[in-house]
């Protein structure tokens, strides 16, 4: 297993992640480093552990490598996971890996405190240089999970509880979860939802976000749309997505990430 | 050939270049990705044909991957080319594909219909990584064009018009192809235009951007200028175009990708 | 050594990088390229001499491939160093690789003047891709770095001056050198000068940026202070930086790169 999968809120402006790249290279050369992306919004954490388990399915067997950490430096423990379908994890303690690793069934967890196993010199703030690059590297080449640290009770890692849409007989509310660089605005609302409101493709429903109303068509793509018509669709990860065919729902909208949408039946 | 050269206006933002990433590594391990670039404007084809055509000359021989999309999901093709020079071009047929290759002379083009190279299920929203990064995947690891589907007419490809710029006797009305990260702003005119107006290195003209005007230097390089001064030079790929020394010229004049742009002699 | 480590200030935006990436994969096939960063401020070739030096103990053995160079097309030479940890440094002769090849130990200096390892046409304006990228894919690839032109004297290469803080008895003056994606705002001020103020962890500072006065804490760790509250605390690299746990400093307070700072005793 030399592949590295990489996520991180870091963004690519600074040197966080180039750096963490020279430390893998250094320690296990020649190991892949796959970017899954660096863009999940700062301290985003339920953002950045909804990509991994959405994109896990897609990514070759690998260790996967992620660090949204608003509490580096803290009490939050840093963890490596082994799970049935074979891949590992390594991150921070907080929710960030949870929502993949229980979807692949965790069959060990380890705490990284062996020293062999991180930097010399541990910093209060880059921890993904000092402690999750290097551990990931190993993993990579090879060293066995058990001896990065002690065995952790799985049921003792940190979850995040993901919302839940509520439906009701003629509408349903949800949240905005992601919002991507086209402005199509990803929801938590699942098609097994709208089916449950009698809503077919071709159906127009009313959009609510904070005071204000759209219509939108459901559609299967943005081909059954008119350009610039509003329409709601499952995204490729199974998520129901407000957008505009060639253009821009978020701008349109104004719409964030954490705010309530209502779909109602017209 | 074990090198794709992958090209989108994904932006690094979301997960979708990573995944792609993913899939091509899941295919053909071993490959090695090179992104081009994923900074194209949303939707924005001609720039993508642009760029693509401009950068492979630098290129080792690849197969060269490229979605900009707008109709995903419609009745657009999915293909493949194989062109003279060796090169395989992978992506939507809008266009994208064919100033490049046409330039390379165009010698096999197939239709991307062949289930065995798409992944298992196909979405209607992210063909770059159901069906156009497996196909590159399979390509980068020896499958034979011909599998992936039935030949196409390579008259029938969809080609993109590109505008030429309009030659008088003391000025040429061009437009504004691409502006970089430097506020550098590419347009379509090139040297000869130039010097059809008489015009060499050093003397003044008149830039006209809607209703304003400003003076430029036709230049060879910044350092043949003031910093701050403007300057029409050629850029590396043979475009001319108007810069600041030191400065960003698209920020000082506002101009936007697709506005006419007049260059007078004075 | 086949690790090229890539820095400029290009962004990823246009397909600069990508294009230098082709460039050096088709000289030497297989080389890793590990992006450090391609987020310098356009033509910050003092934040990109930072970058170079404080990261350089992460990087493996490599080529390091730095172009922050607002003088390209005009005088200044295009050099490739060695230094004595076995590192080859390549770039613009305009100070930006000096910081990081100083403090390795300079043991050969060359201008990069043959043509045999330049591209075959080298433009006025992109010499990354017609120079750099090539000089550091030979070297890569093994090529001696006596053969890519003639020894300079590394007396005569151009060096920045770094601004040092200015230590009064109850207060340190120093200057912003750059902010990251999440506002940490990281100064020329080092610990030293912290501690020759009779401060530690725990104290309370004033911050002083232009007209504003701001108060905040000396910690070791973001963990240390409540969310929302101002610190100053050493960064991964060792200089004095002032954020926010959980917030964005740089946006609170409006400070930019290059502004003075002074920290106060309470």
């Amino acid at each position: 297993m030399s592949v590295v999968v990489f996520l991180t809120d870091f963004g690519l402006q600074d040197d966080f992640v180039g750096t963490c790249h020279g430390v893998i290279e250094g320690i296990a050369p020649g190991t892949r480093v796959i970017d899954l992306t660096h863009g999940i919004a700062p301290q985003a954490v339920l953002q950045g552990a909804l990509v991994l388990r959405n994109t896990a399915p897609y990514m070759p067997p690998a260790v996967h490598l992620a660090v949204v950490d608003p509490d580096v430096g803290g009490n939050r423990r840093a963890i490596a996971l082994r799970t049935r379908d074979g891949r590992l994890w390594v991150g921070p303690d907080n929710g960030l890996l949870l929502l993949a690793a229980d979807a692949g069934g965790i069959e060990a967890a380890h705490e990284l405190v062996a020293e062999r196993y991180r930097l010399a010199d541990v910093s209060q703030t880059f921890h993904a240089r000092d402690i999750f690059a290097p551990a990931a590297a190993h993993l990579a080449a090879g060293a066995p999970i058990e001896q990065l640290g002690p065995a952790v009770d799985p049921g003792s890692l940190v979850r995040l509880v993901l919302p839940e849409p509520e439906v009701r007989r003629s509408q349903v509310s949800g949240t905005v979860l992601v919002i991507d660089r086209f402005g199509n605005v990803s929801t938590n609302v699942r098609p097994e939802h709208v089916e449950a409101l009698g809503l077919q493709n071709g159906d127009q429903v009313e959009i609510r976000l904070a005071l204000d109303r759209y219509f939108a068509v459901v559609a299967g793509a943005f081909a059954d749309a008119q350009p610039g018509e509003l329409i709601l669709y499952e995204d490729s990860y199974g998520l129901m997505t407000l957008a505009i065919s060639r253009g821009d729902a978020a701008r349109l909208t104004g719409v964030q990430t954490g705010d309530q949408i209502r779909i109602a039946v017209q």
